[in-house]
């Protein structure tokens, strides 16, 4: 029986959820993993290699119609040089360098016309913009790290460079939205996501983003599809936007399923880990309609609790609705190790809220716990 | 990290649609296979071995903290060997004899009071009931195979004793309803389904059931917890009924996850494959919500076709809304080897049966192919 066979490079819980829809498709799927107890690695075929390693990144796309991403972590030079040698990439290196790089998305931003925070390459001495300003690491940086707050020139100047410098905004609040687009083109959007950030973690997400109006809504996905469209997307991206007054700053690009799509699992008719593999396998795009009128996300941080599996007979007593998902990563301090997912009908979207962060704190050794 | 681990012994489409919901509750689990490229032995951690040895089921269930059935064919006194040798099986063998003993089956019914057809146990000679009548193998028979429609005592003559042999009704309509009961007794159904049958294979479902009345819908839900307490149910149970004007006759118990209960993984807020794994390891159960106002599956039945993944393109094209389950077993003529399920909101169900037909012979290589 000819099958195709996807390639996930990164073995964390971005590659753990697109295992049950590549099994649902009937896609093979083998993830690469740094260690035999990743996340992904536990439930899935998986090869152990290093990802600087051209020698190791060629023996895992052997077999495989397609490799495809969950981290950005890759170097450039080497996704190109699978691509050279013939491995079917997708995102293409050229577009991945936007997820990649923030400088070089910056400019892209720029060059499609939507808006960015001021900004500059910052390569020492004094900069043009005022203090309190964003320093980032254009690479690398991920959840927080690499990301510094600025408030005066000595600050800055211990920092290492280059740095992608941006003005400190103050907004309303912080939107993403999940786009997909297929290698023949076609692009969907799926409702537009409010993301609760706190230490440059995402908390919780609330779908839709509660009081916007369907031409914001329809705003914010013209802009995904324009970036989607500006960059070459193949697979799924989230834009993560400042909303200020009725204008939409570009934040971040991550083009790969993120943390702001994990409502879709339950929430919509085709979620996003189902939709990437559909896209980078070049089949027609799924259905992305909402099925409830509110979805509400919850990260589960590690804390003091040993473990979560032994807390789920309390927190299922009390929230029937609740869905979990339980990465299986080691528990660390401020680790993301599952999260939570309540879908909502005829009510109000904060007693959903008031009920995840209940879960949040039970699960993860809170206040509740 | 301290999770519980499940063994299923079966390793078919049914063992595979649970590897899913074991993953995000992050449970690990392992089926016991007849071979490596069974159904779910494709997608989980399995072993090899024969259901009819109890040194093979040992070994299985070592490490195990519950085991579990996806099929009938583990013979009952293994099962209570099993038992008595301290393994924590769920269905507990008294159970899930009803579930491979058809005559059992219908004295227990009889029993708690519910509606039974006229039946009797047949073990040669002349027989009571009239003609036609049923006959029916009363251990091992699934999907139409051991189970004749038998037209005079000439007929009945020929089939090997004993069998189960049972008045042929002149029902409305049959109709399956899913029932959960955890090992604390907690109990939830999901709404009743309409099972539209073929040559004794279900080809079709659609739920709720059409022209229903809530009255109804109750009456058939008490029918079935009062079935579940009865056999002392843990686990999920489809209870097959006919509906023969406004009564409900026992037709068929299957103390597993079943076919009929398939629209829940994407229909209710929780699945019957979830919701089997969260009563045998005595979790609270899930909310059974349904989340749409129709859901329609079509089951794939082996056809000219040498594969259905080259069909998906162009099924995926006319039909965003639908979601494909490939159970990648080899295909042979009129075998299981997929469904597909639609969603509807708003709609006359009808419409969504015609596109669910359409994409079952479209994958099966039927008159629309």
């Amino acid at each position: 029986m000819r099958v195709p066979k996807v390639g996930v490079i990164g073995a964390g819980q971005l590659a753990r959820m697109m295992i049950g829809p590549a099994a649902d498709l009937g896609v093979n799927i083998e993830v690469f993993a740094a260690s035999s107890d990743d996340s992904a690695a536990l439930i899935s075929a998986f090869m152990v290699g290093d990802f600087k390693k051209i020698e190791d990144l060629m023996t895992f796309a052997e077999g495989c119609d397609v490799v495809t991403f969950e981290h950005e972590l890759v170097p450039q030079s080497l996704i190109h040089d699978m691509e050279s040698r013939g491995v079917c990439v997708y995102p293409s290196g050229d577009s991945f360098l936007y997820s990649q790089d923030k400088l070089a998305m910056r400019e892209k931003i720029a060059q499609l016309g939507l808006l960015n925070p001021l900004y500059e390459k910052y390569e020492g001495g004094s900069t043009g913009l005022k203090f309190p300003l964003v320093a980032k690491v254009p690479r690398g940086g991920y959840d927080g790290r690499g990301v510094w707050i600025i408030s005066d020139q000595a600050q800055l100047s211990e920092l290492p460079t280059p740095l992608l410098l941006e003005e400190k905004l103050n907004f309303t609040r912080e939107i993403s939205v999940m786009v997909a687009r297929s290698r023949s083109g076609e692009t969907k959007t799926w409702s537009p996501t409010w993301t609760e950030q706190c230490d440059g973690i995402c908390k919780i997400t609330v779908t839709p983003v509660p009081d916007f109006s369907d031409d914001l809504a329809e705003e914010v996905s013209r802009i995904a599809i324009k970036i989607a469209d500006g960059v070459g997307l193949v697979g799924v991206m989230a834009v993560e936007l400042f909303h200020i007054d009725d204008r939409f700053v570009v934040n971040e690009l991550a083009l790969r399923p993120h943390n702001s799509g994990h409502w879709t699992i339950e929430g919509a008719v085709t979620s996003q880990f189902e939709q990437h593999l559909r896209a980078i396998l070049d089949l027609p795009l799924g259905d992305t309609k909402r099925i409830s009128d509110w979805a509400v996300m919850g990260n589960i941080l590690g804390g003091s609790q040993p473990e979560i599996f032994a807390q789920y007979e309390h927190m299922m007593a009390r929230s029937p609705r609740l869905k979990f998902h339980h990465y299986r990563k080691e528990i660390k301090e401020g680790r993301k190790i599952g999260h939570v997912l309540l879908l909502g009908w005829d009510c109000d979207f904060h007693r959903l809220v008031d009920e995840v962060e209940f879960a949040q704190n039970y699960l993860s050794g809170g206040p509740h716990g």
